[in-house]
C-alpha cells in the first residue's frame, strides 16, 4: 500500500452540514488492483467487496505507517439526485446513460483511538475527496468487535468480580453482559467524561441450574451491577448499581435469591402443542416475479406490474429505489431511516436508555441469514449483501432479505344479487422481509406491495424485553417504571419509533404534500337542512414542518403531482399515507431523549430534499445532543414550490410490558400504507383473474381423519325444496367450475 | 292449524323497553308435530328447520283464516344470562344442566298491511308467550321478497315509465332500480307520511350497448329518477328527481348522452393479466381443529386451546358464544351488532341516505353461500345455516361461515446473537369468516384467533360504490359532496361505521373495564432530573358511558377482572381492546343521522348487561327516530359496580372515493385486537413448535423457469474467508435441519 502522501485529515471540521462540496485533499491509489476502469457500476449498486477493499486501502493510504484504521461504516455513497434522477431516466429510456463516479462514505477510528474521521473516497478517480476529523458529540456507531471486547473486558475484570462477589451467585453461575449504547448523560456527565464515548454493561446470568445451556434466557436473570467501559481503551470508568425498588434509591449489593427460569428454547418447555398440522404454500410453477442483477449485487425485481431497485447497506439495511407501476413513476427512494427506543425509568442509569438502532448499531449489520422454511413459505428468492468489516474487508451477509408471495384473502369481490354471480378476485402481495436483531430485540421489517398499486411497510416488533432487576418482595407491587414479568424482573416503560423516510416521484418529479380532511357543514335552511352534511378541504404544505395525525377530521396527508391530472376526474394524482397513531415522545422538551429523537414528536415531517439527509435522526446518532435530524431539517421552514419534499412518516408503540411478552414476545404489528388516489382511471387490479378452485386447488374438510363431519349438510328443512325464497345474496358463481384437476 | 284459539294483539305495547316480564296471551299449539319434546335442544342452538315450522304456525294460530303472515323475523331468542350462564357452567363442568325452554322471537306482518308484531314464541311449551303489535316509529326490516316486488313494481309504474321516457334512453336499455332503505327524511315528512315505511328506488341502466349481460356493472349508469314506493301496498308515492350538479337545484330531465361502460366482469376486460402463477395452500394431513354439532346447527370449534360455540341467525349472520381458551373463560358472547353508513350529501333526496345493515336488512340473510377455492385457501370447513322465509318456511343457507387455518407469518423470532442460534415461530390462525352482500355493497367479516390468545375481529369493505349521477360537463370539475369515479358518475362521500358487541367474562364474571394511559412525570430533582420519566395511571368506567380513545396519552381499554391476579405479578387478569381510530359521525347532533347512528360518535360504550340489548342501533333501525341504542342505554349511567359490563367497540372509516375503488373496490380494512394482558404467566406460544424447513417444506427459487438466479449467489470477496468478524446477529440455527424430506 502506497503510503507516502498521507491524506492530511482536517481537524474538527462542522460535519453536522451536508457533505457536498467539502471535499479534503485527495490521494490516487496507483496498485493495479484498484484501477478505476474495475470500479464502475450501477450508481445504485451496493459496495461490492472489490469496492471495499479499494475503499480500505485508499485510506490506509492516507496514514503513515503503525497507523492502523478501525473501520465503523463502509458503505456506498449514493450520487446526488441532480446525477442519478436523469440517470435513472435515460436508463428507463433505453438511451445510455452518463456514467456517475462510484463513491464510498467511510467513517473510522484509528485503531486504540477516539480519532474518528469520517471520508469519501472516489472509487472511479481512486482519489480520497474528503477526510475530516468528526467534531464535537459525534460518535460513530457500535461494531460486534468491540461489543465482544467489551463483554470480555468488563466479564474479566477484577472490580467488576468484586462488585458481583458481593451477590453470592451459585457455584459454577455464568454471567452474561449486554453492551449497551450510553445513551445521553446530561449535561454534566457529558463535561465529566469530556464528551467521550462510552459504554455500559446490562449483566445478567444464565439459569444456574443449567450454566452450560449457552441459549439459556440470561433476562430471566437480570443483576444490579453496570459497568461502564470506554469500548476504545477497554477501560472500567465506574461500576453503576442499580436501583432495584421503587424509587431511585440505590440498596448495598445482597446475595442473589434463586428465581426460577423462564426459557424460550423448545427443548427446555415442560410440554410443547402436538396438534398443530402443516400447513404449506406450494407454488407448482414458481414464483410469479422475476430477478435481475443491476450491478453485482443490487437487484431489480419485477412483479405485477411493480418494479424496484432493492439495495442493501450497512446502516438502512433493505433500501427500495426507483420504485415503478406499470412504467409510471412512483418513488425515488424508500427506506427505513432510524428506530429510537427511549425507555420511561427515570432513574440513574436508566436514564441513559434510548437507543437508536439503525445510527448506533445498523440495520445491515445486524440482519439475520434467513432460513429456508422458517422465515417464510413458499417460493423464496434470498438476496445477500456484502459489507465491510473493522478491517475494511468484505463480509458476506447470505440471505438478508428473502422475497416471496403470499395471499392476503380477498382483494375484491362483488355478488350481483339478481343472478347469484360472484365474481372474487384474491389479494397477492409480495413480501421483502429483512429481519434484525439488536442484542436482545427483534424486527421483522418489510415492504409489501399488491396488485392494486398499494405498498404496505410492515414492522413487527418481537424478542426478548430488555430488562432490569427488581426486588423480589415487589413481585406483586405495581411498579411505576414497569410491569413485572417473572420473579425478581422489570420490564421498563418503553416507546418504539419507527421512521420511514418516503423520497416521492409520484408520476414524475414536482411533487407536493397536502392533506385533507372532512369537515361537516353548518346547518343552512338550503345547502344543509337536515345537517347531514359534511364535504373535505384540501390543505397545501407550503414549507417544511412537522405535522399531526387528526382521527377527528379524517386528515389524510397525500403525496400528489399538481402538473399530472387523472384521466377520469382530473384530480391531481396521489399516493396517500395510512398511518397508524402513535404517542409522542413523552420525555420533555428539554430532556436529550427529546431532543436526540428529532422524529419522535411528529407523525409527519415534511422536508425539502436535501443531499446527505437520510437520516431522521441525524448521521451520528450515538451520545448525540440533537440538532442534527429531521426535526432541525424541518425547522428551516424551507419552501416546498420547487416541488422536492421528503416526507417522513411515523410510527411507534409505547411498549408497557405484558407478562405475555416474557420470556420472548409475541409480535406487535403496526403498518404503514401508501395507497393511490385518484393515480389510476379505475381499480388498478381490475385485470387480476378471478380466484377459482381449479388454480387454488382448496380441499373441503369431510372429516377424515380430522374429526370433521361432512362439509355439505343433510339439514332436515320442513318444504320440499320449491318455492323458496330467493335470498337477498349468494355467491354462487356462474362462471367458476370450482373443481380442481 | 288450529286457529280457533287466536292471540289477542296487545296494541301499541312500548316495545323499546326490555322484553322480559311482558308476556301476552299465549295459546297451546296440539298438532303432534310440534311435540314440545321435540323442541329440547342446546339453549344457543340456532332454531331449526323444524322450530322454524313449528314457530309459524303458532303464529298463525294467534289469527283468524284470512289473515297471512308475513314473517319479517324467525329467530332464536336466546335465554336470559341468568340462566343460561349456569347452564354452559354445568355443561363444562360434565353436569347435566337444567334445562331451558326453547323460544323463537319472531316479528311479522299480517301480509299485505302495516300491521306488525313483535311475538315470542315458547318451543318447549307451545304457547305464544307475547305478541304486541309494533309501537309508532318503529318498523321491520326489508326482505328480498318485497325488494323484488318493489323493483318490479317500480319499473313496471307508467308514470315512472314516462319520467324514463324524458330521458331518451337508447332502445333497448335495461333498467335496474336498487331498492333503498328510506333512512330518515326528518320530522316534517315523517307527519306527512303519517310514519308509514317506505322505500326509494336508485334507478340505473345496462351498458346500453351490452343489455343482455345480465352482470352488467349498472352502477356506471345511474339515472337521476327515485320513485318513492310504499313496499307493502307497492303503491308509488312521489318520484323524487335528482340534483346532478353541484348544488340542490334540480334540472328538467333531459336526454342522457352516452358514457362509457365500466364493467368488473373478467370477460369485459380488454386484457387480463397473465402473469400470476398459482399459489396454493396444502394441509397434507388436514386441519388442526376439530368441529362438533352442539345441537343440530350449531358448530363447536376446538383449535390450539381455543373453544367455541358458533351460532348463526338472521340479523347478525355469525356469532359466537362460551369462548374459552385453555379452559379459561373469556367471552361469554361475540358478534357485530351493527353497522351504519350514513351519507354526507345533504341535498334532498340523499340526506335519507343511511342505512343500518344488520338492522334494516340483517347480516344473516345476506350472506353469501361461500364457495370452494374462492373465498378461502387451505382445507376448509363450511357451516350452514337455516333461516325462514316469509312464509315462515325454512331456508337452507349453505355455507354461510368458513372455518380455515392460514399462515400469519412470524409470530416470536429470536437470534441468541452469541450463538447464533434462531428460534422462530409463525403464527397460525384461525380464520371464520362470513360475507355479506348489502346490495352494490359486500362486507368480508372474519373472527380470527392464533395461538397467542389474541382474537381479531377483521372488517373489509369492498364491492361496489352507490353510485349517483353528476352532470357531465362536471366530471373534472371538483365536487362538494363526492368523487367522480366515472364519467357522469358520482361516488358520494358516505360514512361507515362498525359496532362489536364484547359480552365478557374474562377469567369468569365480575369483570370491569378500565382504562389505562401513560403520563410523562414532572420534572423532578429526586424523581425525574433529566426529564425522560412517564408512568401509567389507570382509569376505571363507574358507570356505564361513551368513551373516546385518545393516541396522545396511549389511552387503552381493558377488561379486567379484579378477583383474579395474574399468578406472576398480582395484577389483574385482563384483555385490552386494540381498536383503530375513526372519525366521529359527521351528521350534527340534531341531525336523524346522528340520532339514529346511536354508536357512531364514540369508539367505546360500556353498558350495564340488561336483557335484551343486543343491537347497538336499537332492535328496530328501519326509519328510526333514535332513543333505543346503546347512546340511549349508556345515558342511564348504570353503576358497573355489580361486575356485568357490555363492551361495544365502534370503528370505522369515512370513505371519500377514489377512482381506484370504482366498478369494484379493493379492500379496505379494518381490525380490532382483542389481546391478552397480563392474563397469562408468560408467552402463551411459547410452546409452539418453531418453524421448520421439514414441516413447511419450502422452495429456494434458484431461476429454473421463474427467470430467477441461484439464491445463494457466489459473491466475490476479496478475502479468503478466515479471519472474518462475526457479525452481529445471524439466524443459523443449531437445531433446525432445514431441509425438507
Amino acid at each position: 500500500m502506497a503510503n507516502e502522501n498521507p491524506c492530511p485529515s482536517v481537524e474538527n471540521a462542522e460535519l453536522a452540514a451536508s457533505l457536498k462540496g467539502k471535499t479534503g485533499a485527495s490521494s490516487k491509489l496507483t496498485t493495479s488492483q484498484n484501477e478505476a476502469s474495475q470500479s464502475k457500476s450501477h450508481p445504485l449498486g451496493p459496495l461490492t467487496a472489490d469496492e471495499i477493499l479499494q475503499s480500505a486501502a485508499l485510506i490506509r493510504s492516507c496514514w503513515p505507517d503503525g497507523n492502523e484504521c478501525h473501520f465503523k461504516v463502509l458503505t456506498l455513497l449514493e450520487p446526488p439526485k441532480a446525477q442519478l434522477l436523469p440517470y435513472l431516466t435515460a436508463e428507463r429510456a433505453g438511451q445510455a446513460p452518463r456514467d456517475i463516479d462510484r463513491r464510498a462514505f467511510v467513517v473510522y477510528s484509528l485503531r486504540g483511538t477516539h480519532n474518528v474521521h469520517e471520508a469519501v473516497v472516489n472509487l472511479t478517480t481512486g482519489q480520497v475527496e474528503r477526510n475530516a476529523k468528526l467534531g464535537p458529540f459525534m460518535h460513530p456507531n457500535a461494531d460486534s468487535e468491540e461489543l465482544l471486547a467489551v463483554e470480555k473486558a468488563v466479564l474479566d475484570h477484577p472490580d467488576v468480580r468484586a462488585e458481583l462477589d458481593k451477590l453470592q451467585l451459585p457455584p459454577g453461575t455464568v454471567v452474561v453482559s449486554d453492551p449497551w449504547i450510553y445513551g445521553s448523560d446530561g449535561v454534566n456527565e457529558g463535561k465529566f467524561f469530556d464528551d467521550r464515548r462510552l459504554m455500559h454493561c446490562f449483566l445478567y446470568m444464565r439459569d444456574p441450574n443449567n450454566p452450560s445451556e449457552p441459549d439459556s434466557c440470561h433476562y430471566s436473570f437480570p443483576l444490579p451491577v453496570l459497568p461502564v467501559v470506554d469500548p476504545v481503551t477497554l477501560e472500567l470508568i465506574r461500576i453503576d448499581i442499580l436501583p432495584t425498588g421503587l424509587d431511585e434509591k440505590v440498596q448495598p449489593l445482597a446475595p442473589w435469591k434463586p428465581v426460577p427460569p423462564n426459557e424460550y428454547i423448545p427443548e427446555a418447555q415442560k410440554e410443547m402443542r402436538t396438534d398443530m398440522k402443516p400447513l404449506r404454500v406450494a407454488q407448482p410453477e414458481g414464483a410469479s416475479f422475476t430477478v435481475e442483477d443491476y450491478s453485482e449485487l443490487g437487484r431489480l425485481i419485477r412483479w405485477q406490474k411493480w418494479e424496484l431497485k432493492v439495495g442493501f447497506n450497512q446502516r438502512e439495511g433493505m433500501v427500495l429505489y426507483d420504485v415503478h407501476y406499470d412504467d409510471k413513476p412512483l418513488f425515488y427512494r424508500l427506506s427505513l431511516s432510524d428506530m429510537c427506543i427511549p425507555y420511561g425509568d427515570p432513574r440513574h442509569p436508566f436514564h441513559r436508555k434510548a437507543a437508536f438502532d439503525l445510527g448506533d448499531a445498523g440495520a445491515g449489520v445486524m440482519a439475520n441469514n434467513l432460513q429456508l422454511g422458517c422465515d417464510c413459505l413458499g417460493s423464496i428468492y434470498y438476496i445477500g449483501g456484502v459489507l465491510a468489516d473493522t478491517h475494511g474487508r468484505p463480509v458476506d451477509m447470505p440471505n438478508v432479505i428473502c422475497v416471496h408471495e403470499q395471499d392476503a384473502g380477498i382483494l375484491w369481490k362483488h355478488t350481483n344479487y339478481r343472478t347469484n354471480r360472484a365474481v372474487v378476485v384474491r389479494n397477492r402481495e409480495l413480501v421483502l422481509q429483512t429481519i434484525i436483531t439488536v442484542s436482545n430485540y427483534e424486527y421483522i421489517l418489510a415492504w409489501i406491495f399488491n396488485t392494486a398499486g398499494d405498498i404496505t411497510y410492515e414492522a413487527r416488533a418481537t424478542g426478548i424485553l430488555s430488562t432490569q432487576p427488581v426486588d423480589l418482595d415487589l413481585t406483586t407491587t405495581p411498579h411505576p417504571f414497569g410491569t413485572v414479568v417473572h420473579p425478581g424482573v422489570l420490564g421498563g416503560y418503553h416507546q418504539h419509533f419507527f421512521s420511514l423516510r418516503v423520497d416521492p416521484m409520484v408520476a414524475g418529479p414536482g411533487n407536493a404534500i397536502v392533506y385533507d380532511e372532512a369537515v361537516a357543514l353548518p346547518r343552512d335552511p338550503t345547502l344543509n337542512p337536515h345537517g347531514v352534511g359534511y364535504t373535505t378541504r384540501r390543505t397545501e404544505i407550503e414549507t417544511s414542518g412537522g405535522y399531526d395525525l387528526d382521527p377527528g377530521t379524517n386528515r389524510t396527508f397525500k403525496i400528489i403531482n399538481p402538473s399530472v391530472r387523472n384521466s377520469v376526474n382530473g384530480a391531481a394524482v396521489g399516493y396517500k399515507l395510512m398511518v397508524p397513531p402513535m404517542q409522542p415522545i413523552l420525555a420533555d422538551a428539554d430532556s436529550f431523549h427529546n431532543k436526540r429523537a428529532e422524529f419522535a414528536d411528529h407523525s409527519i415531517y415534511v422536508t425539502r430534499y436535501a443531499e446527505g439527509e437520510l437520516y431522521a435522526g441525524g448521521r451520528y446518532t450515538n451520545q448525540s445532543r440533537g440538532g442534527t435530524g429531521v426535526r432541525s431539517w424541518a425547522n428551516r421552514k424551507d419552501s416546498l414550490a420547487a416541488g422536492d419534499p421528503v416526507v417522513w412518516v411515523q410510527f411507534g408503540l409505547n411498549h408497557i410490558p405484558r407478562v405475555e411478552d416474557f420470556p420472548v414476545m409475541p409480535v406487535e404489528t403496526l403498518r404503514v400504507m401508501l395507497r393511490p388516489v385518484n393515480f389510476f382511471d379505475r381499480n388498478p387490479a381490475i385485470d387480476v383473474p378471478s380466484s377459482r378452485q381449479e388454480v387454488n386447488c382448496s380441499v373441503a374438510l369431510d372429516g377424515s381423519g380430522t374429526g370433521l363431519e361432512d362439509g355439505v349438510r343433510g339439514v332436515s328443512l320442513g318444504g320440499d325444496g320449491d318455492g323458496r325464497e330467493p335470498t337477498m345474496a349468494a355467491g354462487a358463481s356462474r362462471d367458476s367450475p370450482c373443481a380442481c384437476p
